[in-house]
């Protein structure tokens, strides 16, 4: 439980799209941000991003804006990104194999450093260059090198089942791409990814043609 | 304008969870549902979910619950899932091609027509039984038969030029995976997935392990 631990998931979501912005920006050169130019990311008013940013400390100077590279640096260690975080993808179908060669994943700090499977037919195949590894040999892997975070790309009905393996071997958060909700103990965290229900929320649009549109949103 | 045209956003990423766990309990065979049931799918309380489903006339019985069926049709029909919505998918990469063959898709009433790519290399392939067609035909081919929605999986620096591509052959509906945001005109809406986001919100997590935790989040 930290000083920060009561901080609301949009805030965290807020967050992470302001360090995506700040990093992007930085590229361009640009050496000072305002917070309407951080608003304009998130769907936020300028009036929230001043709040979220001044909860940890951050305060931009009137008129100019926020040092870019400062705040950069700082929600970098914030959301703990100035750690390279050790990734595994279970399942290693279409949609596990498309992770595993994500290619925003590795330059933003992420590293695919094991794949797993329980199909006899693709354990030991080399698959984005990693090969295979057997899910029944998780656990004994995770206590020589842990991992920090584990994406799940299996079936529905498989993934509460890959979820305990996981849990049990000391991971400690996940990121679920099956359609179906995970019981975990209070110490993990899950994220879950469902493709179709974005699509869901764009055919519910589509049927109301909904005020509000042209904006962002979703995760 | 529809007499919905206000409804956040959450309330209708609530609406997509109910339809989907309505729709696993009439499968298994379930009647009626107690609105703690569809509360516990969604993290929001009982009292939010008789809110939510009131909006749109459908009250529960007390101490019974919802007609399963009653209430799955008649979010059927409010999220326009009654009709089966025509997708593409622009980009047929890794992840592209994962998204071609999505088994969740066709299922819940989304048919993926075809493909589209700018790479030759690519064009006149079969993928997932579709053959991949030139990004350039997309106007012409969306004159023949509209799209409802159009899946971008393309790169981040590719994006915005077709989601203008898209709008211009009049797709009202984009889900976008490049992490970048899109520029659109109001009659359209984007819903963005940024596979990277959702591990930097884990990553956050881990670094101050929040309270509240054991429960689902994310899209």
């Amino acid at each position: 439980m930290s000083g920060h631990s009561k901080i609301p998931e949009p805030v965290v979501e807020r967050l992470c799209r302001y360090h995506r912005y700040l990093s992007r920006a930085i590229r361009q050169g640009i050496k000072q941000v305002p917070s309407r130019a951080l608003a304009a990311m998130t769907g936020a008013t300028p009036e929230q991003v001043r709040k979220d940013l001044s909860h940890f400390g951050a305060f931009g100077q009137r008129g100019v804006g926020y040092d870019a590279v400062n705040l950069r640096n700082q929600l970098r260690r914030l959301m703990g990104l100035d750690q390279t975080r050790r990734v595994i993808v279970i399942g290693v179908g279409h949609v596990g194999s498309a992770l595993a060669g994500y290619p925003g994943f590795e330059s933003r700090g992420f590293q695919v450093v094991a794949l797993y499977d329980n199909n006899p037919a693709r354990i030991g195949h080399m698959v984005q260059g990693l090969k295979v590894r057997d899910i029944a040999s998780l656990a004994e892997d995770c206590q020589i090198e842990p991992v920090d975070i584990a994406i799940l790309a299996v079936p529905e009905g498989a993934a509460q089942d890959v979820a305990n393996i996981a849990v049990a071997a000391g991971v400690r958060a996940l990121l679920n791409f099956a359609p179906t909700n995970l019981e975990v103990p209070p110490e993990v965290l899950v994220r879950s990814v469902d493709m179709t229900s974005e699509l869901e929320f764009l055919s519910f649009w589509l049927a109301h043609k909904q005020s509000g549109a042209g904006t962002q949103s979703g995760a």
